[in-house]
């Protein structure tokens, strides 16, 4: 197999197939995957990433194939390539991406100017919090000029994930649990778009005015969410969908906004990364036999699992209860 | 305020609100947390504890208050005291929980033997995968012998609050998204028990055939998971889970089935509690001046984000990548 910086001059080239193995690697984690992840962090590229998520059946796979189609045609800079990460965390204890729906956008898969994959965590370690990004830059080094991110449902990590990016609409259904579900999911905390999607079904204005009052609630920022209203499975409105989409990218162009949110990401994600590989330390240390009786002890109830997690640590961090252990 | 030993004492003599009180430490996380996990950990109490979990609508909170009833009428060794903790991880960003459609429990507001409470993350190191089991132990040691854990959603966080319990009941709905939902979710890997609820709407055959399919597909175990169909808002087929519950029950009880699960699940929570330990020594770390630099380089591009990790960590893990910094 070619190492990272060749398939990173293939893919620069227009080799779909070098490209999906450059996210292959990144999805799998391990050394590999940190050494094309450190290639696409020292050339960036100038990719625009735009996050969707919602609940499951609310139309996101059918938008995102419009979208793809707004991008093609007319791009945010003129027509381009686009690119679709389609985040799959699925069961939390198989992984594993189920594509199901993603048929639909099989559309496009005879246009080589698009290119979509379904991503999982597997291997990776911190998982799609970081493994996402880490793709997005990948696509965005070999210069793919729009990334999609979508993302199944609505669970912490989906949300995670899909606010991630440099600007997150929010799809939901009129009457789809009088958008308060939206606040339970934490969906209005990262929303810079919603979509109402499905607007021809009844209940749709109120569903509007139940988004309104909720915004009206929040803290006032200095962008305040619009509300756009679709009809994916007829196309209808998706164009004011892009336009927004542009309107809220040209808000973040102005002044330092953009730069600043993908560093405050970008501290997100190191955050991440250092506590995955602490973990994993730990997962060793929790497994050598030195450490076996405090987690018998623990077991046996002569220890709290805090105390017993006091012992542990005692020997890993310099937090002055103890010398270094010898492990 | 009392000490959290005259806590328990009085909750322990039916003063809800000494056990209020314990859960609101339990949840606000810090020292009083860790004192009051301790005491409930040291005398176990013998609780049995119900997990309800599945996507929002499904009709949980009505099969839950059903479940209140036929505890406190039958129970599982004769009629006794119930708990419920709803757990709403809400927003991951904000916090708080929406009491919302909880208010249809308050029929039970009046039974003395009736402990019903929504559980937020707020303070608690670990978040909810750890505070939960810390609650569900406070709940035993004051004596309820009936313990239900219902969750708002099906993200990663609630799946895993709703396995960590004694029996975990998956509610589904005729025709929910072809039943394809639940294995996206991971519920599949967890159900103890599945209910079709509002089994009287179209479908609900189908729905029953694509669950047992996919159980088909699943790596056999000892205990398939039987599929119960519910009206919760008549009550009809309530008898009946409670039963099946109870045949779960049984089953675990078995040799050394549930202690042998439930020792699995404190290994769990053991490595959630060191993980969140550690994360926020590296919290410190990362703040501290001593970094600063690190983390300077990395948003200017000179350091990746991995590069950045292996750097903090030189200083902080044993692993003779370096000694410890004097941080």
């Amino acid at each position: 197999m070619p190492d990272p910086a060749t398939l990173f001059a293939s893919a620069r080239n227009g080799d779909q197939f070098a490209l999906a193995r450059l996210l292959s690697l990144v999805e799998r984690g391990g050394d590999m995957s940190r050494q094309v992840a450190g290639l696409a962090y020292k050339s960036p590229g100038g990719a625009y990433s735009i996050g969707l998520t919602g609940p499951p059946g609310a139309g996101k796979s059918t938008l995102t194939d419009h979208l793809i189609a707004a991008g093609r045609q007319r791009g945010l800079d003129g027509p381009g390539q686009v690119a679709v990460l389609a985040v799959d965390p699925s069961s939390p204890f198989s992984g594993g991406a189920i594509l199901g729906d993603r048929v639909r956008m099989q559309g496009h898969t005879l246009d080589n100017g698009v290119f979509i994959r379904s991503m999982a965590t597997r291997g990776h370690l911190g998982g799609l919090a970081v493994a996402v990004p880490d793709a997005v830059r990948v696509l965005s080094a070999v210069g793919i000029p729009v990334v999609l991110v979508e993302t199944v449902g609505v669970g912490q990590q989906e949300v995670e994930v899909a606010a991630a990016t440099d600007t997150t609409v929010v799809v939901v259904n009129p009457g789809w649990g009088d958008a308060i579900q939206a606040n339970k999911a934490g969906l209005l905390e990262i929303a810079d778009l919603f979509v109402i999607n499905k607007a021809d079904r009844p209940n749709a204005a109120q569903t509007r005015r139940d988004l309104e009052l909720m915004l009206d609630l929040t803290e006032p920022g200095d962008w305040r969410p619009p509300i756009v209203e679709t009809i994916a499975s007829t196309g209808e409105g998706v164009d004011s969908l892009w336009e927004a989409i542009g309107r809220h990218r040209d808000h973040q162009l102005t002044g330092d906004r953009l730069a600043a949110a993908r560093r405050r990401r970008l501290l997100r994600e190191f955050h991440q990364i250092v506590a995955a590989r602490v973990e994993e330390q730990i997962g060793v240390l929790t497994a050598s036999d030195h450490f076996a009786g405090i987690t018998e002890s623990m077991l046996a109830g002569d220890l709290d699992p805090y105390e017993a997690a006091d012992r542990l640590l005692a020997g890993v961090l310099p937090d002055g209860r103890g010398p270094v252990a010898d492990a």
